[in-house]
């Protein structure tokens, strides 16, 4: 379902309007026209099709073209109302759940990963994560372990029995990603990347689509929709850049309620990469079970100071138990099963 | 404290980083000079001075000039250690406490003040919020009550035993409202203006001083340096302006641990009109539990669909009830007191 | 005019729709109603009135309610189609005209401000600018000279026969400050100070609004509209606030033909305070002219090194007799008088 | 080139200081201590490694870690002077020149790209755009020709005789419009996507990298700099997301300034997509003439209002005759060359 109002100039001309509603209706939209005693103003309404993408600006007569309802469907509250419930090897998320994910921000070693992953287990957590592909600004940092990584996090399932999630940056790497992990996570600079959303919307393992620090609400729900095709997939917010800069991003903590009043998909938060700082990771992770989100994930490493990617931000296993404690009594406290 | 990092040009003259030099030295700082094999670099500390407001390059030989430090002493945590309790008139905010302010965004009348101020404190607030002046954005809404709406809050106070808080928008009428209410609000449009700041600093009431919807933290501790001088305020996040148009603006709940980091001030979190929408206070709300700030201001209303003001934001009384029963089970979680 | 659009709930009653129909129908609008397969959308226009602040959301059955025409009258092409031409003094800005005001940021002395006046207005500027009153952010900053500096200012007139402009912070000010000012200017912090801005309309001098820095186009036509009603203005562009900090600001060019669609004032830029550093000014005040702008305002300074307030960004005389000769050739390029 | 200031905590240990400057020290960095009044302040500075990629803050003791120059290298000022000049086949863009690059936004068919290249040559364009493969937020939309658009854009080279560029959004592409295409572009929603990058930057061919309309100017700098090793590019700029939805994106007209003291690349600007509305582009590209960019990059087809993308924006051949002609006037203004 899309919706658009289109005002028209107020001089314009009966023809002019004829014209846009001749466009209109060769869409097979509803058309409803409002004559006021200034301008005439045209709604539409349609599935199926994105009137927003029509050239109305190079319509003769028309002033502005409004868009009034979102051109997202299959994602939408609209299409289905009951939560999805997205099934990570065996760990459900999503519904009236919080769920924990946790572990390295990138696999360095079998000691680094085992280490982390045994502890954060311990602590409550009941999907890994860790990623052998890095999306690394800078030309000279280090850029993961590939396949060995990939290896790595599969041998920790096996001797852990929980499921992990991994990121995948090239649309040439899905099928190597989706061969080992559990879950394929899109990143937050890959949000807007159609071609690698188009690769992992064809293969069967569900997705974890960050939202691009750069995208409304709105696009990420399109970039949901692009993969929605082949399956369930979970939303990720991790902070919008904003003109704050005493954080490393904004963390959009009311996304979730709209979002969940938008869409039927899961959502949840990475505390870790929105603030950038180790001090603020526990306070976001409580604020994510307060607003009733699906979950954290949060980086843990053995050893902050000598990790090689985010060590800034990692928490230490010690300090994820005990933020696992405050999470359970939130989460009661909210009515959410854990 | 302030320090800043002055960073010379790769081709500047000795006699430039002598003038450089020079000018430091006559504010009494503390200057390192950084001789690399590229460029020199000095390093100035001082107190009591704003090193930022030089006009470095305007001076010969200089690259960039980055603060490092901020120029805000008095409100900060290396001044003092322990949180501050700011008291309105008997009620203690700050420190281990989680405290609820709640009325009517602007008094309407002594029927809708007097009704919403019985079920808000009976639910749990123990500020009563109330505004006698509005700052509208249209010429054409309704501007407040003034004296007359002070006078019902006044009454409201005798009636109900709880002190209450009004926005003053005018330097001219800071004695007015200063006269009433037991803590006078600075708005969010208001945080940089400057004479206004001045007036409320002179008065002994404490002062409620939102963050500017466009102020970053380090602004909006600057305007609460301006005040500061008689004594003790609250500080309340209210939402920043982004690109993301779903929420009015975007709770920027990060800067709760940011600021209770940098400053011993209590802050605060307004969930109404950060959102903007009657179904997000309620989850902006619990996050505010959760992150441990010092507790929210909550639009209430007997009547939203009437309200003069902001009625699409605002809870029912029954509604605010039943968020007070979550808010204090989130607070027993975190260890907070109300 | 305003013109809004009420998007129904799939599921709402005809009850609900019916009063909100009922609804705008008390407030004298023109409404349409679309009824379409999927949901209902009510269509209503009028005048005087501002639609916006009703409560929508908080009524039965109303999913979203779409602003469509924005709620500014006077100040509107609508309203007046052709440009306005804004005196200050006897000089005309507006219209095919390219204006330069220039002068000292901050009035420090007569000796700074008459060698300043005297180079600017043989370079070519009009109309000379100087600031008795600094909102600074730093409450330890030079705060300007007051009267004395508004005498100063009085005085640079008499002897060079230029109107000036000057900044008023308080509305207790205005009086005074248009008691010595061709042109007042409310400057970028109180773009939204209603206070002061209710002040500045009373009184018959023209008024320069300078833009928020965190201001819409459309939250600036509205403060426009709030003074319009003793006179016509000039709207000033000086940057917005954004996620990039190469600069201190963001230029908004794009305003200029954004504005000069939708109002009929004037509007200027300011490539000064925008871009805060020397090597910017130029650049920007070139672009300034390429968009058809009605002039710039610039800061010069005989002497920026030493300069109280803002010496990193305001031009040598010389810098700024070089940028007029190049401007001259850009207004001739795009059909602009100076 | 990098540097960073370690900032200590007050009360910080002798050890933890040592252990800091033990870190850098590994990594080859000079090294300077400033020990003030109140704290410590560590200066490094060093080539060839990335400091702030070090986990500073997970350091004991450490307060805050400020970077002071930014860590690129190749495309800087630094590293080479003079202005770089890439050639498009025969076509220098760079330097004192000033130029012209049109065409359709997407291939629809050979009448209609041949009907435009002839057009805008004639008007004094001197590269052709036109692509064959377009992102789309939306999965409804149209998305190009793919090869068969390519072929077309390659016959109208032999056609017209000029030089083309078209964007690649898929590493698996590149060889394939590397094939075809004088220059290749990574469009906006692509400038942090690394594989694409990296492949990209593997070809010989000169790439246009369009600045990410999230970006700041540090981040494009730095993708920038990943693609650099394989020869010369053109940046351009096309708007970034702000608060404003006035217009699509808010041009950061400043940008231009700002990058060409940073870095010798070329730097041009797409005035269509940037603010997205037909009435915008002839200012906007008046701006890019003004500032003394290296050219514009303009979206035009003849008969917009049936374009499948973007026709809002797209010039009428005619409309874009006339612009060039006042193009031509303003570059001899700000002695450019065409």
């Amino acid at each position: 379902m899309t919706a658009m109002m289109i005002v028209m100039e107020r001089s314009c001309s009966p023809e002019a309007i004829q014209s846009v509603v001749d466009r209109l209706e060769s869409t097979g939209c509803d058309i409803h026209i409002s004559e006021g005693q200034d301008r005439t103003v045209i709604g539409a309404m349609g599935a199926g099709i994105d009137l927003e993408q029509l050239p109305w600006e190079a319509m003769e007569g028309v002033e502005q073209a409004v868009p009034v309802l979102k051109p997202f469907t299959f994602v939408s509250r609209d299409f289905q109302q009951e939560d999805t419930i997205v099934k990570v090897g065996d760990v459900p998320i999503g519904g009236n759940r919080f769920t924990a994910i946790a572990g390295p921000c990138a696999v360095e070693s079998r000691e680094q990963l085992f280490r982390t992953a045994e502890l954060v287990i311990k602590a409550g957590a009941t999907v890994l994560r860790g990623d052998a592909f890095k999306p690394r600004t800078s030309p000279y940092a280090f850029q993961g372990l590939a396949e060995a990584g990939l290896e790595l996090l599969a041998a920790a399932r096996d001797e852990f029995g929980v499921p992990f999630v991994a990121e995948v940056l090239d649309p040439r790497d899905v099928a190597l990603v989706a061969g080992y992990a559990d879950m394929l996570r899109v990143g937050t600079r890959n949000m807007s990347n159609y071609s690698l959303l188009a690769e992992v919307g064809k293969q069967p393992k569900p997705v974890q689509l960050k939202r691009g620090f750069t995208a409304t609400i709105e696009d990420w729900l399109h970039a949901a929709e692009t993969i929605y095709k082949e399956g369930n997939h979970v939303l990720v917010e991790r902070g919008i850049r904003t003109f704050e800069t005493a954080s490393r991003n904004t963390l959009d903590i009311t996304a979730v309620p709209v979002v969940q009043r938008l869409s039927h998909l899961p959502i949840m938060v990475d505390p870790s990469h929105s603030g950038g700082h180790q001090y603020l990771v526990a306070p976001l992770a409580r604020a994510a079970v307060a607003v009733r989100s699906s979950g954290i994930m949060v980086d843990v490493h053995p050893s902050p100071d000598t990790a090689l990617v985010d060590g800034s931000q990692a928490l230490l296993p010690s300090d994820f138990a005990e933020l696992m404690d405050t999470v359970r009594a939130l989460a009661a406290a909210v009515d959410l099963e854990m």
